[in-house]
């Protein structure tokens, strides 16, 4: 029922999350918060980390996903337990800088990062920027000029590969903003001009097939189609592309519908493939490297909010509005994402109600989810939405003027705030007139 | 072809806003660029102010819906014109008081609004809250107490009027997370207990049923509906609501195709049925407020891009990225909403090609628009959305940690920059390690 091995329930019958008592980190906080479990975290790093060197050995790099929660605290984390990161634009670059993350494990993504973030990335020294398209390609070949550097580069490729997700999450196929087809020869062109611009050092591939999947199997044969066209490459251009990035995308729990492969399987059935595709076409073993951001984050988190009115309409539907909403959590109204929620006061009490949780947001479609299934609830009552430490507080607005919540880690049991609670005035402080 | 009366096109053939040459302004505050005609905002204000005030005489009010694009100069421009504002959360009021806003032109709206804020509203003594459920009005009648104050509201109506538009903005209706519904004797309840409470005054009734409403019919239909509720409170409680408040949801012009009435038919439509009602039914007439957010500043704002990418994905579409996205416009993201877009620097071209306009965040859903017709377009190419003034800069997020766009207001032609560009440490002001 609580999705995340994050939450318990303590002798009070309050939910418990790292084995922190909800009811008192909301008190202490205030609601809305953001509360996630840093020993989770962690324990999702290791895991990686653990699968990668069972299954591959040294030359792998686990890059943290960043978009999908980027605080300086996390780069932190993330640096203690061995990982790079994936950034996505200048801020995150920022970010992760000024949390003090060795730039040298960070990659730089995005269809269309503008030239200040280019210099800003070359400037800092960054592992590697992953190419969308060729104009691109044109300028970070330009700016590295002025500059006076070789840019490491990878370039992200469509390999054709159907994960069986939400369109909204869909990105392997030939129909996506992102990166340069396999099937049209687009990518084959694409590694032959690289290899002639002065200064880009082409280093690897790079492909992401969607999110929230389940299965390996899309993985793997992703990895074999990467790893065909790296032997295409070798055979016809005579150059051999180092480093395979297979992106992220591997899904989480957010209701006990959700049945995610452990870490370790998915890791071994693409590797299992790079290395049997190695021998097959006489290449060297790579460097892998992979993406992982919500299977990192989400279901160590959580966020409580409190119950302002419940609001029955005959035969219709029950409205339980929360002190949140889409400005928190956009995912319901954008892509209906389905979440389990929880009473935090009463955790182990039986639902008996179907429920609709609101937003307070001035909006219709300020939904939370629809058909919820909760034991009666009512104004005062503290709510929980679980599996929400990813693309919750990364996504969150302050649409209708309302604050960002704060952000609580759990470690050991013990709690500390690692981003406040915005204010008014941090909301006009851009203001000039 | 330009949709609003903001815009024209110079001798140089650049798009103009207020008269400002939108190319000389992305020069000179770079991109992404929210900018908006103040001439046209006031303009707009004026055409409410003068079609209540022919059509209904002295007693009303026009009330900003606050949430379509809240700063503080937004504010300053309102309180010249006339205007009143609705608020619906503390972060609005507090805007609204900081730009010197007179609180008695307030009034404050949601579903759940909490505590804090309730008593931040009655110390500030705003005009009205606009009370939403029975818990809530429990709530205000005890925090005013508490106060030493009487809290003078009105109570939001589901009159059940349909207002032929999308669902996720259609909010008449019986099964909405909004306010109490007539049709179940909820409403006539309600102003029963409104009655009882020692530190409450019942002023008035409010409805709003919906969003983006062409004609003016359902407006009518939901005043017919509203005065006959009046009328049978009176005669059944021997009170009389002195105060109707219309809601908004006016509608605006996205694209060609949209065709909203005017402003003073939309008016008329509705003052001609209240005083038809108010006769029929021997009430006096009531003060009258109206809503509108979206009609005062959509068709003001543009937000100006620069194209980083065009990519060709033959027999499929061709991709526009743009250094925006939805972190700065999410409406096609939430809604798949339409605009009209427009090459500044050559915007008197006759489109050529059918694109699709992505932005830079690092998801697929991340587009602007889809089968937009545009000329020839390259990377480096400045790209205009049209009506962007509502609901853009106001949901705008950090997603990716991209920093908000500046605002910039053009009056008489001469730009003033009112909301500067969020800048790298902004975004992480609130990190604490």
């Amino acid at each position: 029922m609580l999705v995340s091995d994050s939450l318990s329930v303590n002798s009070c019958g309050h939910l418990t999350i790292g084995g922190a008592d909800v009811v008192t980190l909301a008190k202490k906080y205030g609601t809305p918060l953001y509360i996630m479990d840093e020993d989770k975290i962690r324990r999702t790093c290791k895991e990686y980390m653990s699968a990668l060197t069972k299954c591959w050995g040294e030359k792998f790099l686990v890059q943290y996903a960043s978009k999908a929660f980027c605080t300086k605290y996390m780069y932190k984390i993330l640096d203690e337990e061995g990982f790079g990161a994936d950034v996505v634009s200048g801020g995150e670059l920022y970010t992760a800088l000024k949390a003090g993350f060795p730039s040298n494990k960070i990659v730089f993504h995005g269809n269309n990062k503008t030239a200040e973030e280019l210099r800003f990335a070359l400037e800092a020294e960054i592992r590697e920027i992953i190419v969308d398209n060729a104009e691109e390609l044109e300028l970070i070949n330009e700016i590295a000029a002025e500059l006076g550097k070789v840019a490491n580069i990878s370039f992200r490729i469509k390999p054709g590969v159907d994960a069986h997700t939400h369109d909204f999450v869909k990105t392997g196929q030939i129909d996506s903003k992102f990166g340069v087809a396999l099937e049209n020869g687009e990518a084959f062109d694409f590694v032959k001009s690289a290899l002639s611009y002065k200064n880009i050092k082409l280093c690897g591939v790079h492909c992401h097939i969607g999110s929230q999947i389940f299965d390996p199997e899309p993985f793997a044969h992703a990895a074999e189609l990467m790893m065909e066209f790296i032997a295409k490459v070798k055979a016809e251009l005579d150059f051999e592309v180092s480093e395979l990035n297979l992106g992220g995308g591997f899904g989480i729990r957010y209701t006990e519908e959700d049945d995610p492969r452990s870490v370790y399987d998915a890791v071994k059935s693409f590797t299992d493939v790079v290395r049997a595709q190695a021998e097959k076409y006489d290449l060297s073993l790579p460097f892998i490297s992979i993406e992982p951001g919500r299977s990192v984050v989400a279901e160590a988190g959580i966020t409580v909010y409190t119950v302002g009115s419940v609001k029955e309409i005959k035969d219709i539907r029950t409205y339980v509005s929360v002190d949140g909403g889409m400005t928190d959590n956009p995912r319901y109204a954008l892509y209906g994402s389905k979440y389990t929620m929880v009473l935090p006061e009463r955790a182990e009490e039986t639902p008996t109600e179907i429920v609709t949780v609101a937003g307070r947001n001035c909006e219709s479609g300020d939904l939370l989810g629809e058909n919820i299934h909760l034991p009666a609830v009512k104004a005062g009552d503290l709510l929980a939405v679980l599996s929400t430490g990813a693309y919750n507080y990364s996504m969150a607005s302050n649409y209708n003027r309302v604050p960002r919540p704060p952000v609580v880690m759990v470690k050991n049991g013990v709690d500390k705030l690692v981003v406040k609670r915005e204010t008014y005035e941090d909301i006009i402080s851009n203001d000039l007139i």
